[in-house]
């Protein structure tokens, strides 16, 4: 494989420096009533601020769950960025889980939103959704080839529901291996610019041999997949993109800073020793 | 067809109200700019006030586009609050433009954003996107019955990419008469839950008859499609819920407010003759 840089080589020199693991930042208000936090934009800022000081410096790659921030609209945006930047800050590559998708200058305003240079909510990645075809989220495709980042676009995810739309049938393939296709077309040059989300807790049916992109693959611990089921439902895989990603299995051991840094170490250590680099 | 309240009948009442026009704001860069505003959180932030000053009055529905407040960041997205409060209180719905979508816990909160009471962010409707399947949206239905309001779902977008997801086979139907079935299957107590989104500016091919939610059609005027090109575009669908949406056109008469307001009020003229109620 060549080394040709981009966001490839921030990812590996991530994983290399810590270990494999993507840890959830989801401010969900169960966990917020379990940490003792008042379930409003002030109980995700507090929340946010533990999980910048127990998962910044540990993890390789943390991605905070938009969803949870932006239910508290523009206070819990301005939460979101304090921590996107005190993650990166601490040398964790950021995933925004944002799952946009649009085209034309609609796409290019998201793409500048999550990965501009000028952003407050700028991160190394985001996740975006195809349903407009996977030609429309080129503005994001461009603007993370540019600034050596990632986009993450939703293939096949675990939910049952999903099955409609993934699995429907274009031109002799499923949605969802057209969209792995595409994205492993962009990756010939090595940089890894375009990832895919790939449930981990179902058979995905897919051919993601020739991606050469990151594989984010939720639902490791509390949504039902062990890492030790990993090496079998992601067989035909590159190993060294898949990355699993664990959400509520680590931040129910908060808020207490040192246990969910230990949580999170823990899931990583399970990964680690599941998956051979 | 039942008068069973619900979204259906704020609906009803504002396009009789006010004529039938879904006014985009949308706050793009070049438009920023032809109104010598700073391309800033700032520059957002006026765009917003004028359109709330010109549209809010006169819209029977207005549009903001969510992603270009949130390439600013969380002061953009406070700037499109003042626009959702401001239109609102002038007496016009509005339909947050947002494609959010996901599922579970995450799809709830996305619903609390856009739609819950508590929200500073609470619009009319909002639009989301059904990569994840129709039934992951389950959660913002939910709230939409719950509060009168309404989702609209992407279905079957103009854009050339689009047919590689939305035209494929499910089970003998494309992916897009599927979204537009199962919208269907949530209407039938009339109430207007869900709606759909469909691209104005092609031949959708789908069968709406059976809808009875709002067809909300973006594109019309600069994208390409004309008011007198709808009548034969959705000559199957019962079209007193065809909502065409008209952006770029009548934005770029600003930023004097009565300009706007004049192109606002000659785009829904337009609409009025070309479509019976």
């Amino acid at each position: 494989m060549t080394e040709a840089g981009g966001f490839a080589d921030r990812y590996r020199a991530a994983v290399a420096a810590r270990g494999r693991l993507c840890a959830g930042i989801d401010p969900h208000p169960e966990l917020l009533e379990q940490w003792g936090l008042p379930v409003s934009a002030q109980g995700v800022a507090q929340f946010g601020d533990i999980c910048v000081e127990a998962l910044g410096p540990v993890a390789a790659v943390v991605k905070p769950q938009v969803a949870f921030f932006e239910a508290f609209g523009s206070p819990g945006i301005a939460a979101l960025e304090r921590v996107i930047a005190g993650c990166g800050d601490a040398g964790a590559l950021v995933v925004a889980d944002a799952k946009r998708g649009d085209i034309g200058s609609t796409m290019a305003a998201y793409a500048r939103a999550w990965l501009g240079e000028h952003s407050p909510l700028r991160s190394d990645a985001v996740t975006v959704s195809p349903y407009l075809g996977f030609g429309a989220l080129a503005p994001a495709v461009d603007e993370a080839l540019r600034a050596d980042r990632a986009v993450i676009v939703l293939a096949r995810t675990s939910n049952p529901e999903g099955a409609a739309v993934q699995l429907a049938d274009a031109a002799g393939r499923t949605v969802a291996q057209g969209i792995v296709d595409e994205a492993a077309a962009h990756n010939t040059d090595g940089r890894g610019t375009v990832g895919v989300v790939v449930g981990a807790t179902r058979a995905h049916g897919l051919d993601l041999g020739a991606l050469r992109g990151v594989i984010l693959a939720p639902g490791v611990g509390a949504q039902g997949a062990t890492a030790a089921d990993l090496p079998e439902l992601f067989d035909g895989a590159d190993q060294q993109w898949l990355l699993p990603a664990s959400s509520r299995s680590v931040l129910r051991a908060g808020p207490d800073p040192a246990a969910l840094r230990a949580a999170c170490e823990a899931a990583r250590d399970d990964v680690e020793s599941a998956l051979k680099r």
